[in-house]
């Protein structure tokens, strides 16, 4: 498992100038904290720079100006948080791409896979299905007829594309994630029920984009639903259809899209924060964390509509209760303005 | 893909008054704004109505009073939405219904397949399920033992149904779903830890439901957790164990009902909803979303509790910090009244 | 399906005295208020007390004092509801450990499988993954590249593990749940993109745990993600990447910890309640549900930071509103109060 890297090829890589030993010999990638010799690690929060001087990495990452605190060797970067993003592939113990096709795969007889695919086993692969060159497919994996994966797509194991689901290159998904299944589309049948309106839309999805476990994107019920290039999405969101979804958003955990509702570019949307449907969100707009967005956002910035201060319970539950009084306590203090004058 | 109807088909399976031609061919359905020749489309919306001059739909399902609004085809319908709904369903690519049983699946000697059955590639039918007529079984997925479907159910990609399942007939189950899996049931054991309570009842679940995808639906405790007939449920929806859900109701994604909870008719739940534990809940009451219900409700009407008007997060910060000291607020606004005497 | 159990064999496995008679046979495990003939029951909310007397069960747990109120046998315990859960597995239906290996489950040929193992049909289980002694494998069950379970562990159906999972002995994971996926890490690449941080990381799962339905628990960036002994965790529950809960922590449904916080022993977490990212709780802390966490806990107490009291919509609406005035109110307060002086 320990890797064998030399440094020199490192600072080539990450186009880094070097200071110290281009032949060092780098075994494992490391926090500042936990880092021993051998390792590499970087400095992106300034609160950890005293940790320097005792750090027993080999080599860190770290802005010119802090290389003067570190022994070791020194790989100068203006960014060294991007500098250890780009690197941390280089450690990487995922599953590799290996360009086979296991025998237990069922890929349907006029689906098109491109060289280079790797299909994991008792995975299902349906009629009219293209896969780019070099896509990764894992285990017991479904990808629906006429879905399209453009190239260097990775799907894990016990992943869902549902029919007619478009990805475009480069695209990740996790285990758990589902694509495409019907949007929550009924109307009223007059009856007391519901009658079912098919989700006759796709889904489409742009290039370079990661889809969390768990996560759902519905198909649309006419048209498509659709997310851009580069969007990132963490475990548990939710994707209504018809949502379009801009280029380079990024969703945390549980956060959720409405049907219809059409997002941004770049923006970013906390834990469990929601935008209800039919709406339109500008660019560059952040959501704190829980945020309900109810109504259609013009200018970029930074909103919030929930969490209170966290309490001890027994007082949180006297000012719940007084939040239930303040309409009353609004009305008397006009009244008490009143008498004032 | 196009489908090639005739408008007098169409007509008939809806039972509306057509105006226009008969012969008239219709390849899609579509939105009002984007519906072209050879398009089926609908006015559910009077906000549209204005659209309707300009619409280059082949036909409109519209109400008798816009008709001559619009120079192509008309079916008068008093519900265009629900008629819409109706015929949803001809312009569907999802995949067939063939009656092909897959030569991967894995079927229990002593399961009971009945006629016209599809079960996909890899999927696993436990010892002594039943599966009704026209069952489609997708890829991937695992029914446990003694489970039983009625006919025409559905269940799409990578579903899991434990043991003792009981679907009605027409239940549709999206890729993801869980159902029957434990509930969490743990008795503290004196000493600091967790002694589970085994979850030995199962889940009965009504005809015409839907479930949508990676929603969970636990098993009961001692007894069963009950879906009604015409539930419809949303993504990332979580039943607890023994929960009892009443006929028609409707629950947006992230709902959440606790155990032993009991669920009136027609209930219809906002996204990210929550009701509590050993709750009883009337007919026809609707919750806003992220409504939390920590009490029964005995009366229909609309309840929230959860929710700030949206504000930019610097004055929602303010705010928050004025709940804090809601409790202080209302004490010295009571003396101040008091002084004011 | 019925059981046939000795009263004296239970009461033995119990540990409890009993009265009358040894040799009444029990088939089935019951609710005080659903208890008939041939069924054990127990007496644990001393408000189902006045169900004593007319409850037809065979036989009741129930502490001493209480005994004398009901006419059947009698096992006498200290904790009935933990009694009752200990005896609850006498009474599970759930798929049985055969010990068999399903010759459709796709087992890599150095993985090692210990003795008393059960494998069922198409589950996929990678390289170098070491599965201890007694374990069940479910179908449609991914284990990854040299993960390890210890003995006598239960995936049920449609679980993955990525690579590098390992689990403790008697670890649950019911279906859905996906343990190994990548955390949220990712870096702004300085023209509006994202650049994925390698999550290289695994997760370490202790002993006696049980994770729900479709949660989440990712591994780590450049550790592991934690989890101690005895570990419950509810469906729908998320675990981000480097996070560390301690031993016998119960997560209700949707309930979340972020990246890095370490969460201290037998902590209690309501349903969708959060705790944000490199926060430290301590030992012993109650969230109520919905609480979001924005800061470190050092005191071990119950901590809320969120819900009204449930009101009707139209109420709520207008509490709401005043919400929003809520910093003017304090100001104007102030003003009336000075101008009282």
């Amino acid at each position: 498992m320990p890797f064998n890297y030399r440094l020199k090829d490192i600072a080539e890589f990450l186009e880094l100038e070097l200071i110290g030993s281009e032949d060092s010999v780098i075994h494992s990638i490391s926090g500042i904290d936990k880092a021993v010799s051998g390792d590499i690690s970087f400095l992106a929060n300034q609160r950890y720079a005293p940790l320097l001087a005792v750090c027993k990495a080999t080599a860190m990452i770290l802005r010119p100006a802090d290389s003067h605190q570190f022994k070791g060797a020194c790989l100068l970067s203006s960014d060294p948080y991007l500098s250890y993003a780009k690197l941390s592939g280089w450690f990487s113990e995922a599953p590799k791409k290996l360009g086979i096709i296991h025998p237990t795969a069922v890929i349907a007889s006029n689906a098109h896979v491109a060289s280079g695919c790797s299909i994991g086993a008792n995975s299902v692969i349906g009629a009219q299905v293209i896969l780019g060159s070099n896509c990764y497919i894992g285990a017991n994996t479904c990808v629906g007829e006429r879905s399209s994966l453009g190239s260097d797509c990775y799907l894990a194991d016990n992943v869902t594309l549902y029919h007619d689901v478009k990805l475009g290159c480069n695209v990740t998904v996790h285990s758990g994630a589902v694509i495409g299944a019907d949007g929550f589309g009924f109307a009223p049948d007059g009856a007391g029920g519901w009658e079912k309106i098919h989700q006759n839309g796709g889904v489409i999805i742009g290039d370079k984009v990661e889809i969390g476990a768990n996560s759902t994107i519905d198909r649309g019920a006419l048209n498509d639903t659709v997310l851009g290039n580069g969007v990132i999405i963490d475990d548990h969101v939710h994707i209504a259809h018809n949502a379009a979804i801009g280029d380079n958003v990024a969703m945390a955990a549980y956060a959720a899209v409405a049907g219809s509702t059409v997002i941004g570019e770049n923006c970013v949307f906390g834990g469990n924060s929601a935008v209800l449907g039919h709406l339109k969100i500008a660019d560059n707009v952040h959501l704190t964390a829980r945020t309900t967005v109810t109504k259609s956002i013009k200018e970029s910035g930074s909103y919030s509509s929930a969490g209170f201060p966290l309490m001890e319970s027994f007082k949180w539950r006297r000012c719940s209760v007084n939040f239930g009084k303040l309409e009353k306590i609004h009305h008397r203090l006009q009244k008490v303005e009143l008498d004032q004058e």
